[in-house]
C-alpha cells in the first residue's frame, strides 16, 4: 500500500487514481490552478513575489541582461565542467564570495538544486544530518536523498539539537537551518546554533534565500549578521532568484567544501550551467546592492509597517526580521478567500496552505519591497481591512 | 562509517576529511577544475556543448530573448503558483505538448528537476520505480528520492523489465528510460518498452532530453517517433538546454498527469519559476524548429558523419541515433589526454570520465550541431586523429 497514494482497485487505468487523488484536493480545497499573469498590470501592488530589492525590473539589471544576451547567447549549452562555465560565473561567484565574505561560491541553477547538491555532498548514509522541523522543502528534500540518517529537531531549538548532536553515533554530522524561515519570516538563532555546532563536531549550512540581500548590514545575510562570516564550519546557500531579481543558487563557504561541491555535487556536475543572461542579472543585482547597501534597510522598514499595519488591524502578524510579513488566518479556505479579495481590489498577496504549512496555520504571506512607498503600505493595509471582513 | 566518506581520525576540525578525499581524487585523476571559458573564442569549434541545433546563438532567439527581458524583466520573481507563472509559460507549454502530440506540458527551473518532480509525483513508499541502469543522475536522484522500492534492470533489457513488473507486489509501478542515453548515443527501445508496460498495467517516463529536436521526424523526439504521441500511459521530460538553446526542463504528457503535478510535485510547487527570458528563448527555438523541421535531419546527419569518421580512424565509436558521436578509449587519464590535445588544437570536444562512466569505459564525447559544416567535420576528423596517436 502506498503511503502517498493509496491503492485504488486494480483492473482500471494505472492513473485513474489521480483523479481519486483530485476529488480529495478539490474537496478539501487544495486543488491549485496556475494563473499566467500578463507583462503588465496597470495599478497593481504586488506583495506576493520575492523581488525584495525591486530589482527585477531594475534598468542597470534590464542593460545587463540585454548585453548578456547578445554576448553570450540564450544558453550555457552545457554542464558546468563542460562548456557550462562563463567567465560571466566566475565573477558572480567571486563577487557573492567577496558580498558575505566567504572564501569561494559556486553558482548551480537553482536555489532548490544548491541545496541538494550541498547537502548529498556532505553527508551520506552511515552520517547524521540534524533538520529543523519547518525548513524548506528543498531542504528535506536533501535531507532524503543524502541517505543519512535525519534528526528532526523542533523549530529553532538549539538545545534539541545540541541532544541529538551529543548523542549521536555517527562521526559525521551537519545540521541545516533556513535562515529566515519562509513561512513565519522568523530568523534562526544563528550564533548560538553555530557554537553548539562547533562544540559538537559538526558542520553548519544556512539557508540565505531570504537572507541575501536582505539580513544585516549591507544584505550580507543572517550568517554574517551573526558574526560568522568566514567561519570553517559554516556554509551557505543562496538563491538568485529573490533579493537578485533573476534565477539560480549558489553555495558559498570555504574552499575546499566548494572544490569538493565542483568534484562531487551531483546537482551541479549532471545540470547544464546557470544560463549567462541570468548569472549578469543576478550580477548587476549584486553590484547595485554594494553600491545602495541601504537596499536592505528599506525592504525590512516596509515590512515592518506592514506587519505592525496589520496588527493594528487586530491580526495576528509576526514580528518580521526579513522581507516578509506573514499574516495568521487558520483555515485554508479563510485564508484563500482573503487573498483572493485581496487581488480583487488590486493587491496580490500570498497565500500559505498545506502543503506549504501544516492544516489550521494558513496565512497570508505580505512581501515587502524595497521600493514600496508610504502610499503603497496603506493602501496594502486599507485593502486588508476590507478583504478579513467576516472572515 | 560513511558509505560515501569513511570516517577520518576524530579530533580534527570535521571538515578534514574533504582533504582526505581530495588527495584520493588527485592521485585517481578526477580533480576536475572549472574552465570558464570567455565570449568568444575565434577559430574554436566546439564539439562539446549540446547546443544541438545551433540554435543558442540564432538571431532570432536572441531577439526573443532581449525583448523577454525588456519585458518581463529578469527573473519571474516567485514560485509558480504565486507569481512565476508568466503568459510567455503558458505559451511555452502550449507550444511544447502540441510539437510532441502530448495534452498538456509543465514547465520546470530545469531538466534535473523535472525529472525529481515527475518520478516523486507518481511513485512513493510503497510503489516501485525501475529505472535503466544507466540512466541519467537526475533520474536516479528522483528514484532515491521517491522511496519507492527501486529495481534497477540491465542497459535496455525490456525482458528483466517485464519480469520485474510481473513479479511486483506493489500494485503501482513506474519504468523510466532515457530516450537517448547521454553517454553511449543509443535509443531505447520505446515501442517494445510501451507495450511491457502496458501489459503490466504500469506507467512509462521517458526523458527526452537528448530526443526533443533531435530525434524523429521533426525532431518530436523518441516518444514520437516510436509512435506512442499522445499515448495515455506514456509521459515524457524534456530539457530546454540542449536543442532548445536555452535554460529549463519541462514534463509532457496526459492532462492529468500535469494537473498532478500542478497540485503535488515539490519541485515544481517549491521552486522559483522559469525566468521569463529563458521561457522565451526556448519558445523562439521551438518556433524556428517547427518551421524548419529538417534542423533535426542535419544534427543527426552531422553525427553520423563524425562517428564513420572516427570509426574510419579504427576507433570504437557507437552508431548515434541523436546528436552524439561516442568514442570509447577506456582509460581516464588516456581520454582526458586525448581531450586536451584536441582542445589545443581548437576543437573542444567532451570527456566522460568516472562518475559519469564506469572505470575503463572512459570516452570522448562528440555532440553534432545542426549548423556544422563539412568543412567543420574533416577538421574535427583531422584533430581526433593526431589527438589520439599514442594514446
Ligand atoms: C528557503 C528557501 N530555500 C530554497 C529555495 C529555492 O530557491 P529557488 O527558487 O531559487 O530554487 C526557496 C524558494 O524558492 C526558499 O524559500
Ligand atoms: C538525460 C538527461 N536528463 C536530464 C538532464 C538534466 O537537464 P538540465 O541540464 O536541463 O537540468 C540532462 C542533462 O543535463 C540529461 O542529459
Amino acid at each position: 500500500m502506498s503511503e502517498n497514494h493509496p491503492a485504488v482497485p486494480s483492473g482500471g487505468h494505472p492513473l485513474d487514481w489521480l483523479d481519486i487523488r483530485e476529488k480529495e484536493r478539490v474537496a478539501a480545497g487544495l486543488r491549485r490552478r496556475l494563473r499566467p499573469r500578463p507583462a503588465d498590470e496597470p495599478g497593481v501592488l504586488d506583495l506576493a513575489g520575492n523581488d525584495y530589492l525591486g530589482l527585477a525590473r531594475d534598468p542597470r539589471v534590464l542593460a545587463a541582461a540585454s548585453a548578456a544576451v547578445r554576448t553570450w547567447g540564450a544558453g550555457s549549452t552545457g554542464s558546468r565542467l563542460v562548456t557550462g562555465s562563463t567567465e560571466l560565473h566566475a565573477d558572480l561567484e567571486a563577487e557573492l564570495a567577496a558580498h558575505v565574505e566567504a572564501e569561494a561560491a559556486l553558482v548551480f541553477s537553482s536555489g532548490y538544486v544548491a541545496n541538494l547538491g550541498a547537502v548529498t555532498a556532505l553527508v551520506g548514509r552511515g552520517d547524521l544530518v540534524v533538520s529543523d522541523a519547518i525548513n524548506h522543502a528543498s531542504i528535506v528534500d536533501a535531507c532524503r536523498l543524502s541517505r543519512a540518517r535525519v534528526a528532526i529537531t523542533p523549530h529553532c531549538d538549539v538545545d534539541a539539537i545540541a541532544e541529538v548532536l551529543a548523542n549521536r553515533s555517527e562521526e559525521r554530522a551537519l545540521v541545516v537551518v533556513d535562515a529566515v524561515f519562509s513561512v513565519d519570516g522568523d530568523l534562526a538563532p544563528l550564533a548560538d546554533l553555530a557554537a553548539v555546532v562547533r562544540q559538537h563536531g559538526a558542520v553548519l549550512l544556512v539557508d540565505e534565500a531570504h537572507g541575501l540581500g536582505v539580513v544585516g548590514a549591507g544584505g550580507r545575510g543572517a550568517v554574517h549578521a551573526a558574526g560568522l562570516a568566514g567561519a570553517d564550519h559554516v556554509l551557505q546557500t543562496v538563491t538568485l532568484s529573490k533579493a537578485m531579481g533573476s534565477q539560480g543558487g549558489a553555495v558559498v563557504g570555504p574552499r575546499r567544501v566548494i572544490d569538493h561541491l565542483v568534484d562531487t555535487a551531483r546537482t551541479f556536475i549532471f545540470d547544464t550551467g546557470l544560463a549567462p543572461v541570468s548569472v549578469a542579472a543576478a550580477l548587476e543585482s549584486l553590484r547595485i546592492l554594494r553600491e545602495r547597501p541601504s537596499l536592505a534597510d528599506e525592504v525590512r522598514m516596509r515590512a515592518r509597517q506592514l506587519a505592525d499595519g496589520a496588527r493594528a488591524l487586530g491580526l495576528n502578524a509576526t514580528e518580521p526580521s526579513g522581507a516578509v510579513a506573514s499574516v495568521l488566518i487558520g483555515a485554508p479556505e479563510a485564508a484563500f478567500q482573503a487573498s483572493v479579495r485581496c487581488a480583487e481590489a488590486g493587491v496580490r498577496v500570498g497565500c500559505f496552505r498545506p502543503p506549504s504549512v501544516p492544516d489550521g496555520v494558513s496565512r497570508l504571506r505580505l512581501a515587502a519591497r524595497a521600493d514600496l512607498t508610504d502610499a503603497d503600505v496603506s493602501r496594502a493595509l486599507d485593502v486588508l481591512a476590507e478583504a478579513i471582513q467576516g472572515i
